[in-house]
C-alpha cells in the first residue's frame, strides 16, 4: 500500500523546483539591494507566541493552527505566519540594541494553516516577507512599498494594483471608532451576527464584512481619512509624496482595514488585475504596526512589513503567461562504450564537473544508441564520445549537438575545450 | 514577559544567515554540475511513512519523533530525515516511469528529532542530501561518493576521511549473519543486554555497539568482506576502481555497518579529522539500499544516497578555521539633509536599487554627521551626499570611502556613474 503526502501539502518536483529557485534568487537579490538581511526562525514556536502576537481572537489562532504537545509536554505550534516569529527573535536577541537602526529583515519559508485546501491555498505554503523595526519615518513605508511592488515587477508581472490606506495613529483611530459606532448603532439589528459583535468589539472590521457589504449604511460609513489628526495626515501625505517621486502608482481605499489593534498609519494590499486570476485577487498585504514588540516582551518599537505567498505569486505569473527564464538543457553528456572507456568516462565526468561543467552520463549499462537518445532528451549542448579505441589513442570525440559539428580532442584538453565553448562554464 | 525560541531550535540572524546562503549556493551549484535536481517535500508526513521507511525498531521512530494529531485526527510527524519523504514522493509521482533513469534528487531543509540538545545536535536541524533511484551501476556509487567529498572540499575542508565498506547483497549478508551468530553465541551471556537482543534480531549491529567494543570476541568477529559472493565482490571492486581513477582516497572499515535490512553493497561515512572537532567525528553517512521503494508501495528499485547536517558542516569549517567568502560591505549609502533633498534621496535610492546597486540610507531623521557614521559602520564603498543646494543644482557629491576621493556628479548620471565603479553592479 502506498502513502501519499498529507492533504493540503505538495511536493515540488524537478521541473517545478527550478521556478522556485529562480523566484527565491530574484527575491534574495532584491533584498540585498534594499539592504534587508535574511533571518531564519524555527518551524515551530511556543504556542503562546502566536496567541499573543497574532491575536487570541483571530481565525488563525482559534481555528487554523497546527498546535500540539511535544514529548516534554510543552505546547508548540507550527508557525502560521512570519511576523510574530521575527519579532520574537528581535526581542530575544535584543535587536533594538544594535548599532544600525532600523533593523531590516527578510524571510522566506514554510508556514502552516489548517484550512480547507483549495486552489492557491494550501495547508503548508511558503511565505516571503520583510520587517523593518525601529523607524517611524514615512520614507521607510515608501521603501517597503517599493520593495513589495518591485518583487512582482522584477519577475515580470504587469497587471498590478497597489491599494493604499492610512489607519492613522491611536487618537485618529479612536475618533473614527466612535464615529463608526454612532453610524452603525441605528442599523445594528440589520447587520449580520458577526458584525453585531464587531460593533462592540472592533467596529472597523464591519467595513470589510463580506455579508454586509451591500447594506446601504456601508456606503455612507465614516471614512478613517476624515478622522486623521494633523500628524497622521502629514504622515500619510509624506508616504504618498515619496511614492509619487518614485513614480509608483497607487489607489486609495479607505475601506482597506486591518483587524488588530497593532496596526496604524500605512496599510496596503497588492492585487493582481490579470484576467482569469480568480476570485481572490489579493497577492500581498502589509502595513505599519506598533505595540507588537512590547506584547512579545520588548521595548516600545514601531515596525512595518509585508508578506506574500510564493504559491499565489506563481499563480499570478501563470495568469499573465509569464515564462521564467529557467534553463533546463544539460551542458554535456558523456557517452562511452567498452570497459576501459567506462572507467575513463567516470574520471572525465568528474574532472569536467570539478571544472564547473554540468555533466551527466549513462548509469544503466545501455548501448551507445540509447545513450545518445538520453543526451537528446536531456537537451545536451555537447556530447563527448569515447570508446576503448579512443582511450587507447587518448582522444575523445566532442559533438556540438546544435550544429552537429564533431571534433577530435585530446583527452587531456577536453576540460579546457568545453570550458571555452560553454558560456559561464569556468 | 518575553518568549524564547523552543529548546533545541535556533534563530539564524543576519551575520550568520549569509554563511548558510553561501553554503547552500555552493551545494546547489555542485548538484547542478552533477545533474541532481532539487525536490522539496512537506515538513510533515503521515506518521506511517516513517514507521515503514525509517523502521519501527529504530531509536528515531521509537523515541525521537515529533508526532501529533492534526485537527482532522490524522497522525502526522515532522520529518526526522529526508530519504523516506523523497522515496514517498518518487512513488506517489511515479518517478520510476520517467524517461530519464536513474532519477537524481537533492534536497535541503529542516528535519526534527526530539533529542537532548547539545553542541552540534539540535532538535531542528538542516539536512542536505541526495538520492539516486533506479540504477545498480557501481559508477553511480562512485558518483555519489565523489559528490559527497566534493561538497566538503569545495567549501575548503581539508582534514577529511572517507570510510568505505560493502555490506554485499542479500546472499552475502545472510552468510555473514550466520557466521556472526555462530561466533557470538558462545559469548552471549557476556554481551550487553542490547546485544543479546541483537544476536537474535540483527547481529550485524553488535559490530557497532559502543558498550561491547572492547570485548575480545569483537576483534575476531567474522568480517563481511570475507563473505561477499562473487557479484558483491566484483561490485565493490568496481566502486573502488572508480574512486581510484578519480583520485579519491578512502579507507576500508568492515565494521561500518547499517542497522536496517534495506542497506546493501556500498556503505560509507565521511569523518572530520580536524583537531578540536569534538568526540563525534562523523560528518556524513550514506549508502546503497534496496527494498525501501517497495516498502513505500513502489516497484522493486535500488537507490543510493547520503545526507549531512549543515550545522555539523559549519562546525567542521570552524574547527579548520575556514572563513567563508561572505561579503558584508554595502555598495552605497545615501546621505541627505533638508526636506527637498530627503525627497530626492528616496527617489535616487530607488533608482540605484533598480539598477542593481545595493543602497541604504537614514530612516531616523539623523544629522549629517550621524549619517556618515552609519555609512562607516556599514562599510559603505561609496557615499552619495545631497543637500537642498545640490538638489537645486541637480548634482550630488559622490565620495569613494576607500580612497577618500570626492566627485561632483549630475544627478541624472549618478546611477550610471556608480554602476561603472562597482564590480558586478550592473
Amino acid at each position: 500500500m502506498s502513502i501519499n503526502a498529507p492533504r493540503g501539502t505538495q511536493d515540488l518536483l524537478p521541473g517545478v523546483s527550478e521556478k522556485w529557485q529562480y523566484v527565491e534568487k530574484v527575491l534574495a537579490d532584491l533584498c540585498r539591494r534594499y539592504h534587508y538581511k535574511e533571518i531564519r526562525t524555527p518551524i515551530f514556536e511556543h504556542t503562546e507566541l502566536f496567541q499573543r502576537g497574532v491575536g487570541d481572537s483571530t481565525d488563525i489562532v482559534q481555528k487554523e493552527m497546527y498546535t500540539f504537545e511535544d514529548r516534554g509536554g510543552r505546547s508548540i505550534t507550527l508557525r502560521p505566519e512570519g511576523t510574530a516569529s521575527v519579532v520574537r527573535s528581535y526581542v530575544q536577541h535584543k535587536g533594538y540594541g544594535l548599532p544600525n537602526q532600523p533593523v531590516k529583515y527578510f524571510y522566506v519559508g514554510p508556514m502552516f494553516r489548517y484550512e480547507r485546501p483549495q486552489q492557491g491555498r494550501l495547508r503548508q505554503f511558503v511565505q516571503f516577507g520583510i520587517e523593518a523595526l525601529g523607524s517611524d519615518d514615512p520614507a521607510i513605508d515608501a521603501e517597503v512599498l517599493a520593495l513589495a511592488m518591485s518583487a512582482y515587477e522584477e519577475l515580470g508581472l504587469k497587471s498590478l494594483k497597489l491599494v493604499l490606506n492610512s489607519l492613522g495613529d491611536k487618537e485618529s483611530r479612536e475618533a473614527h471608532r466612535e464615529a463608526l459606532v454612532a453610524h452603525f448603532q441605528p442599523h445594528k439589528e440589520e447587520l449580520c451576527a458577526d458584525c453585531q459583535v464587531r460593533l462592540d468589539q472592533n467596529p472597523l472590521r464591519i467595513l470589510d464584512c463580506k455579508k454586509d457589504r451591500d447594506h446601504p449604511a456601508m456606503e455612507t460609513a465614516p471614512s478613517i481619512l476624515d478622522y486623521l489628526n494633523e500628524y497622521s495626515q502629514k504622515y500619510f501625505n509624506q508616504v504618498k509624496n515619496y511614492l509619487d517621486s518614485m513614480g509608483i502608482d497607487y489607489v486609495i481605499d479607505p475601506n482597506l482595514v486591518r483587524g488588530l489593534d497593532y496596526y496604524n498609519h500605512t496599510a496596503f494590499e497588492i492585487m493582481s488585475e490579470a484576467e482569469g486570476f480568480g476570485a481572490i485577487t489579493t497577492l500581498s498585504g502589509g502595513g505599519r504596526y506598533t505595540g507588537l514588540v512590547e506584547e512579545i516582551g520588548g521595548p516600545e518599537t514601531s515596525g512595518i512589513g509585508f508578506a506574500f505567498s510564493i504559491e499565489r505569486l506563481l499563480m499570478a505569473l501563470e495568469a499573465e503567461e509569464i515564462e521564467l527564464p529557467v534553463n533546463e538543457g544539460l551542458d554535456c553528456y558523456v557517452v562511452s562504450f567498452g570497459d576501459e572507456a567506462a572507467q575513463e568516462a567516470v574520471k572525465l565526468t568528474y574532472q569536467l564537473r570539478n571544472a564547473g561543467v554540468q555533466v551527466d552520463k549513462d548509469y544503466q549499462n545501455r548501448k551507445m544508441k540509447a545513450q545518445f537518445k538520453s543526451a537528446d532528451r536531456l537537451q545536451a549542448k555537447y556530447v563527448v564520445v569515447l570508446g576503448d579505441r579512443e582511450v587507447e589513442n587518448q582522444v575523445v570525440n566532442v559533438k556540438n549537438m546544435q550544429s552537429g559539428e564533431q571534433q577530435e580532442v585530446p583527452i587531456a584538453e577536453v576540460v579546457q575545450h568545453l570550458q571555452q565553448q560553454l558560456p559561464g562554464g569556468e
